[in-house]
């Protein structure tokens, strides 16, 4: 579902990715860190200064970029970001943190402007050193390249295992622009892993309450997906705000929240092997966190994401899966459907006819909800299948 | 390794499995519960009511027979235990109670003993009802086959996607036994979960005594292997101490130990598509929680568990699965070795032959080991790779 699709009385969808915002250009060229050839650092860039926020990993391991980028974005002010792939720049001691504030000195004479307004994330193998060069050399490069139609090509430079670039931009009613992109398709846990996200919007707003706004939208939408629940060192949601049109603060906090929550169902339909997203929404629950308490501990379990795998309505799992989680509840009251199939009704099986069921399960998007009965809140937790496709990719993949 | 190998000085390795006491019967024999028609029922008995006690599932959906032995079992004393595989009885409603109850009468009857000392467990599907034939008439044909040699018959009788029985029992210096038997392949969690293990002793011990230390040894063991985190609706660890031999108190913790060492390290052996256990060490931890916690956190990745899936010594997946865990360390002094090869040194690349890294990974049994270097204590953690074989017997078998 697009970004527009979710709130369409007040959005509507752009083309352009975070150029979407006028004042934004950006570029996504070849450095040479990737062992296939393939682009790999990406710049995005405002005209001067301009109010920024982030939210980024809770892993205790952080990535060298992590650091400066927290240190470098403590001000609410940035002016650009620089990304790569194939590379993590974590575990790699001080020669990587020197080299992550080389890569900001480097970006910010490209651009002219002030090293502590340029923020980094990098992203790709862990613990491998990350030499100077070629990725010193490439930055002017990139800088040259930037354009206000680049963002696709700055969305395609930062693919690790991704399948396809990830972007997303609306127009809000009455003015004003958000636009963004994203990457990651493992390791995408309730803490967000794994995922770099780049989002711009021409809002004028405080860089505090910009930073309340990111980190709502944040938990409301990359913080409801999981592919393998496994946390990364990495990862980074970052906004910049340049500031030239005043958008109502509830309809900006709308468009962000609708960006993200396009850019993480990509994600998830990207999530490595997934062969389906599954929409799983838990209703009738106490309060929003039950709800969302249940809902996590169905998408991560993994002997419901290879039921899924393997097209079977195996509501059994689902209820044991419930049962193991942290959240209460009363299991001889809970519905269980697959779409418009209910499979389980009080705890027990439902006649269901398995064919219908079946082809439920055949969907590239599968709904499955759980009805607690127990109250009026709800929540929703996308996830995907766990495939031959997963193990491929991370028994053969090294990262 | 085997229980004997644990604690060399004390113990020796029996045949014989449960039927290692004497004076316990056992029987495996097939009611039909199975669509393979392989064995699915078993029955343990001793001669007479005896103490015993019980470590059962904590998932809040729990199966018919949990119930029916956790009431059985509360007055520390049973007679025998009742054994299915090929439906779990779970989710099954009023009938799926009466049957457990009707289970545990017609034992009796077959034993000459109170249903109230018949404890049951069931093992296999969940949510399909489970009806009271073929399961009823089978159970006097059960009680008929018991033997004192029936131990591994009964072993047998209980594995769903095992592909080994698993057995194990030792002779005490000094006088006593332990001997055992378990299931389980999947779903294996922190909190045991889809295993089935029945214990025997000949010891005499207070029921109280008794409950502490299966709890204790189960806390040390079972809850400390890990295939996929699923927690199950149906496990249980049951001994019953038919009470004729003085055995020191300690001797019998340290056999009990043993005996569900051996069994916890056969089901991670067993894990569904295992191909190799990996023995996750923690050292230098403050406390032995400590240690346990990370741990946990490295068993239970799925990215760590692929990686070792495909040879690859991928240290940074180790340290990125301890940073998303909840026990905080120093990441800049962590070291990782693969059996004797270390491939980080204080938080970052060790420089190590990758040919050696990668033979050791070759190995049946994978010894990965962190050193925190903040303390004194260590755990143990046994994990299995997950591959497609996983994959393969969760997509496809509706369980």
């Amino acid at each position: 579902m697009s970004a527009a699709d979710r709130d369409p009385e007040l959005l509507t969808d752009l083309d352009g990715g975070v150029c979407a915002t006028p004042g934004i250009r950006a570029a996504g060229i070849t450095a040479g860190l990737k062992p296939s050839g393939a682009p790999d650092l990406a710049l995005v860039a405002a005209e001067q200064p301009v109010a920024a926020a982030a939210v980024q990993t809770t892993n205790q391991v952080q990535a060298m970029p992590v650091r400066v980028t927290a240190r470098n974005v403590a001000d609410g002010q940035a002016q650009a970001v620089l990304l790569n792939a194939g590379n993590a720049n974590v575990c790699t001691g001080a020669a990587g943190l020197t080299l992550a504030e080389q890569s900001t000195q480097v970006t910010a004479q490209a651009l002219g402007c002030d090293p502590a307004d340029v923020l980094v994330c990098s992203t790709g193998v862990i613990g491998v050193p990350l030499p100077p060069e070629p990725l010193l050399s490439a930055i002017p490069k990139a800088a040259k390249a930037l354009s206000t139609d680049g963002g696709a090509a700055a969305a395609r430079a930062i693919m690790t295992t991704d399948t396809f670039p990830k972007q997303a931009a609306v127009a809000i009613a009455g003015g004003g622009v958000v636009g963004g992109m994203a990457k990651g398709s493992g390791m995408i846990a309730p803490a967000m892993a794994t995922m770099l996200c780049v989002l711009t919007t021409d809002a004028q707003v405080d860089p505090s309450v910009l930073q309340r706004l990111l980190s709502e939208a944040t938990a409301r939408t990359f913080n409801r997906i999981t592919v393998d629940e496994c946390g990364s060192t990495n990862d980074a949601v970052i906004v910049l705000a340049t500031g030239t049109t005043h958008i109502d603060e509830r309809h900006l906090e709308r468009a962000i929240e609708a960006v993200c929550a396009e850019l993480a169902e990509a994600l998830v339909r990207d999530g490595e092997g997934a062969e389906h997203v599954v929409h799983v929404t838990v209703t009738g629950a106490p309060s929003e966190e039950d709800a969302l308490g249940v809902a996590r501990a169905i998408a991560t379990s993994a002997l419901v994401k290879t039921a899924i795998a393997g097209g079977d309505p195996n509501w059994g799992r689902v209820l044991a899966a419930m049962g193991a989680g942290p959240v209460r509840f009363d299991p001889d009251r809970v519905d269980v459907a697959f779409g418009a199939v209910t499979v389980c009704h009080d705890g027990t099986v439902a006649p269901f006819d398995p064919a219908k069921a079946g082809a439920e399960l055949q969907n590239p998007d599968i709904h499955l909800t759980v009805d607690l009965k127990l109250g009026p809140a709800e929540a929703t937790v996308l996830t995907c299948d766990l495939t031959h496709g997963y193990i491929t990719i991370n028994a053969e993949y090294t990262s």
